[in-house]
């Protein structure tokens, strides 16, 4: 059969960190790879209650066909939840965040199109651009995100700016009010619109952060969030905030994708969100993940004594991120680290440009206290074995 | 800001049907114009059951990430349904068969690209294909559906043909075993690649339709599945069945829209469906659907009588298709039906090339025995005034 491909698949490439991450699966690994939301923190009593009630309540609606908009009452509460003046009517529910960046990539992107990215960038975000062939360009970017300068220099022409202020995927970094402030202005006077993607902004540890860039400037930003990390990401539920200048396009983008986000589940998150849900079990997530940031650093303060190895606090979120001494490339690290039983992301493909090999990304979130500590020696060992073996002996004296 | 649109969504535009069919959820209007499944058929204490039975036995898992290509016990599940040999490893779970196509589209339409379609064709589809900007062509198509002759004519750099052979959205035609034979040895012949959409062939009435065309060559073919018919539409899912040529990057494509379709309603259905649930299920579906096809035709008869108007008896599924007498514009007569209470869809939007005024889709599944008997008296009153209006005059003397 004469199967022709698209030009934009003939491109298409199975996701590198994809195959690396498959042999992680094995078990006895423990895997500080994924970004998978501790399932401890899935509120199962919760959904179940919402089942039973929405199936009782509202069973026949709950299973037809639905607007492509979303569910109303869902609408309504993530207006409610953000931290600015949004209209229900700009909220477009979607199957996760990750479809609001398909629908942000058709409705913007034309093949050839430049797309400013932080460097490094959400892989998910440059997996879900590249089918509509954008030239992604990097903005240099520092621990308190773009640089402003280099965005401004950059600019002109671009269809859009990707940002992930809070707890970044995959840096843990957070933008600063200052930052923030400049980079909004900025945009503003380049006439940049940003796309503000924040899946991890309730992940807070010890202070909420800085308002989201969208509410300084709604008309020039599309912003998307998700249930995944508050709720559970099985479900696949995520929004996204649209100026209404821009709204009907998404909207068109996402009947013609798939007409709508299942209404079932939108109606069990709307159950369960009820009566201030999220008030009391954020918390809880919150104080899992920080134990267990606490506890990745406090390892790889401990086991990386000695080496060149520099390391991130994130003041909340998922992901910490690392660089390794010069020499280490964590592509080829990583099958030494899984013989070892630790699994770990290169941090190389999620930059648009060339990556940095020495870089890779540690989630705190899936993995246990004891795990941690068990993972991070493992990895102490298998790094020091590599310096070994590269004939570095870069190994400081011992701390006393 | 300088929101500049990418080309292919400054060409959408709002769905005409959309807009029409807005006006149609007045309360009072019996519509005959969504294909909405009747909400009777949802088996909710089924899905009840299910809900309780995955959170209280795989609540983590029905809750976190999940693999792209879907559940491996539902892939099974699908494969097993399937009349002809399906390796699971082919099976792709889509939110919605609707996404399907949109999968369909990214992976294997350039800009131009001719694809040929039925005529008239599935509004869905040409929505879904319309992002990636083909050029479909019709291929003239009769009671039987695509004509061959026609459709050898049009192979050539054709991309693929689309085809929907059990009792077809819009027109409720199904393609015979004779007409099957044909085109599938016609397309192999050519090398031109099958779409074959699937979603009411279980709605069948009085016999089982012949073999899907995929079964004829499965190398040949995509096959798309649903299960909003024979379950409910509001769980968005779907299948498709791909050649092992085609499957990775319909899967890399599927990886970077949404991740993967949710992985709790996949569980829930997977677990609804064990024991055999679709066989003592799909029959009071069809039992039900007969009944109401049996009277929207008994009603066409009654109502329409000495007016020019023709209709077909479809053997399955949802939709009859019906052509009105010339210098009819059903899109024109839907405000006046509606004025009655009455709605339905026009006919013109379901044509990639100009369509034909004259013709309207009703569904028979939605409204009831007794609300399709009010509905088609009211369309033929409608459609009286509206002859006499015209000064056309086309009665005949009333039926003794």
């Amino acid at each position: 059969m004469n199967w022709k491909l698209a030009a934009r698949a003939a491109k298409m490439n199975p996701s590198v960190l994809r195959e690396i991450l498959k042999v992680t699966e094995r078990p006895g690994i423990i895997s500080l790879a994924g970004g998978l939301p501790s399932p401890k923190t899935f509120p199962i009593q919760a959904f179940a209650d919402a089942c039973a009630e929405v199936l009782h309540n509202d069973g026949q609606a709950a299973l037809q066909y639905a607007a492509s908009e979303g569910y109303a009452p869902l609408r309504q509460a993530v207006a409610d939840m953000l931290p600015w003046n949004v209209d229900p009517a700009q909220v477009l529910i979607t199957t996760g965040s990750q479809q609001g960046l398909d629908l942000v990539a058709k409705v913007l992107i034309d093949p050839g199109s430049k797309v400013l990215v932080e460097t490094p960038t959400y892989l998910g975000a440059l997996q879900a651009f590249g089918p509509m062939e954008p030239n992604p360009v990097s903005v240099a970017s520092d621990e308190d995100g773009v640089i402003v300068d280099d965005l401004v220099a950059k600019a002109k022409d671009a269809r859009f700016v990707y940002l992930l202020p809070n707890f970044q995927n995959p840096t843990g970094r957070t933008m600063t009010e200052e930052r923030r402030a400049a980079v909004s202005a900025a945009a503003a006077e380049a006439g940049l619109p940003i796309i503000e993607d924040n899946p991890y902004g309730e992940l807070w540890f010890d202070e909420a952060p800085p308002l989201p860039l969208t509410a300084r400037n709604p008309e020039g930003c599309i912003y998307l969030g998700s249930f995944s990390k508050v709720l559970a990401p099985g479900l696949r539920l995520g929004f996204l905030v649209a100026p209404k200048a821009i709204y009907p396009k998404l909207l068109q983008a996402k009947q013609a994708v798939d007409l709508h986000t299942p209404i079932f589940t939108q109606r069990m998150v709307s159950a369960v969100m009820k009566d201030g849900f999220l008030d009391r079990h954020v918390p809880t997530i919150r104080a899992l993940y920080k134990r267990q940031r606490d506890a990745m650093i406090a390892a790889l303060t401990r086991e990386m004594a000695g080496l060149d190895v520099k390391f991130n606090a994130p003041k909340g979120g998922m992901f910490l991120w690392a660089r390794l001494p010069e020499g280490i490339d964590t592509v080829k690290l990583l099958p030494k680290a899984v013989e070892r039983n630790v699994a770990f992301v290169p941090g190389a493909p999620f930059y648009a440009g060339l990556g940095d090999p020495r870089t890779l990304r540690l989630s705190f979130v899936t993995a246990s206290v004891e795990e941690i500590d068990v993972a991070i020696a493992a990895l102490a060992i298998t790094l020091r074995e590599e310096l070994e073996l590269l004939g570095e002996h870069k190994l400081a004296p011992a701390p006393v």
